[in-house]
């Protein structure tokens, strides 16, 4: 009994309502973006709270290209395609005359996407399929070694936002289960998110081909060119009950590609909270909304307010954006 | 400091190494199989033990039907289908004259089965799809509250197994994930396993059609009757890198629908284990392997020897089948 009573009151001090809650979120100006998350979290988490969530139902997803990490001038997978088309050019000397990869071979990948839909699917598959999972997460892993970004020559995997960083942190401490959603690829993501974010495998959610068993010694599971998930707009509230079979309380977005999740997220049952990550920051990031061709936002900025959906103003609210580089 | 230490005393007293693990077993009689399992949670959970697995690697996966609970004569889920068949007849007319629906309305649902995937296919795809997730959740739930089994008349979820139940408790205790990989439905397992199993929605991977996200006020998602995954078979490891993304380091199956998952839990780097249950037990449950249609077992109980798999044999060392009715 003593030993028990003493646990529960180093529990009680652990998770005391406005400890210092604050804290947890350092790179986060006092305003009201954070007050806001600060004080829907301490409301569902406090018992005898008029709004406690039990700590299974205790649910937040993040969208990942423009709301942990940047995604400009294009997203940092699709980079990552062109640079493996280079790598496997020799391998292909027919792709000299083939678009789309002639253009991206000679330079000009803007040229090689004016072939819409048909020339990125066409990239992706050539540089995404065709090779076991492990295979391809040393790829990726190998290539987030070296490569750098264009325009920062930072380390892809260091231009993540350490506000969201402390944010996933401090939602775990607090009991919420913290996953990704998101249109990029999910074996590209579980790759490194682990390590950069905290977040499991199993809890990252994202676009997805086909996957293959292959029997042998040892066996092996082949990633396949065949289209099953496009984890983006409708694909994402589709992607949330494949996976978490829940709806979430806590959602994170950027683009209008997020609204369908934060729609979904705030039209359940019981409390729930959405934010947009507006990007408004040209001096320490990008600036960019309704004429992006990557995360565009516009239906969302026009109807955050009658949602109730908050809007984090990169430039006012952080203190921070990248975490130091080391 | 002091806090701390103390803590961590009571942790170290909670978690010691061979602490009457035994005890959370009691269905299970004191025989090889139950000594095998121990010996090797204890080993992988023990600091300091040269396999000692790091929590989060922690993963066990387990197989539904015949697994879990019970499967004969026929999946419980296919007679959850019958019963949906005679409930929507009167909003079909022409089921009347249409196989396979007729021969089930005429009480005669092997001869329905004789059109084979075709007719099991028609019968899934007339039950299981066209409504929400929410409505069709209810109806599972519906289901179990009033159906019965026709051999034992009990209802179906309580002919889970006991001594499984304790396993997975056991395993949960000890820091290991349990996750449910099964041919059956996802949606219909997520219906109930979390109070009978205590496995919660987004651990469990199952057999899946569509979902389609459906704009509203509410917005709903909508179970459609395409198909996208056969978790059986190969298709079983293939669900395991699509929602785990890891290699679980425990499985559990009873036919050779499960082999595939066996064989890709054993053939990984690191401590790993397999077991398969026998259905030894015409008394208290079914016997039956080799010639069944349900729950086939041959390979597995062919190559168990020399994969080391465990083979549990109902008869022998369970001590006790079904929870008691309540």
């Amino acid at each position: 009994m003593m030993r028990g009573a003493m646990l529960l009151g180093v529990a009680m001090a652990l998770s005391a309502p406005g400890a210092q809650a604050g804290d947890a979120l350092p790179s986060w100006r006092d305003g009201p973006a954070k007050q806001a998350i600060v004080a829907f979290v301490e409301r569902t988490t406090t018992a005898g709270s008029p709004d406690f969530i039990a700590p299974g139902d205790r649910i937040a997803v993040f969208d990942n290209d423009g709301t942990l990490w940047s995604e400009q001038p294009l997203y940092f997978q699709f980079l990552f395609a062109l640079d493996r088309v280079r790598a496997l050019a020799p391998q292909h000397p027919e792709w000299k005359d083939t678009e789309p990869f002639a253009s991206v071979l000679a330079g000009h990948p803007e040229k090689a996407l004016a072939g819409g839909d048909k020339a990125l699917i066409a990239i992706m598959q050539a540089t995404h399929a065709g090779m076991t999972t492990e295979q391809f997460t040393q790829l990726v892993r190998d290539w987030l070694a070296t490569a750098r970004h264009p325009v920062t020559h930072k380390r892809y995997d260091e231009m993540v936002y350490k506000p969201m960083q402390e944010l996933m942190a401090y939602l775990r401490a607090k009991g919420y289960g913290t996953w990704i959603v998101s249109g990029g690829g999910q074996e590209f993501m579980r790759a490194w998110v682990e390590g950069v974010y905290g977040i499991p495998p199993q809890q990252v959610i994202g676009s997805y081909a086909g996957l293959a068993y292959q029997p042998g010694d040892p066996p092996t599971i082949l990633k396949t060119a065949q289209p099953e998930l496009v984890d983006d707009h409708a694909g994402k509230p589709v992607g949330i009950q494949r996976f978490l079979g829940r709806r979430p309380v806590m959602a994170f977005g950027n683009s209008d590609g997020d609204f369908e999740m934060l729609e979904w997220t705030t039209t359940g049952k019981g409390p729930h909270f959405a934010a947009i990550l507006h990007h408004t920051d040209a001096a320490r990031e990008f600036a960019y909304d309704r004429k992006s061709p990557v995360g565009m936002l516009a239906r969302g900025l026009d109807e955050a307010p009658k949602r109730n959906w908050v809007v984090i103003d990169m430039a006012k609210d952080w203190a921070t954006v990248y975490p130091a580089s080391p």
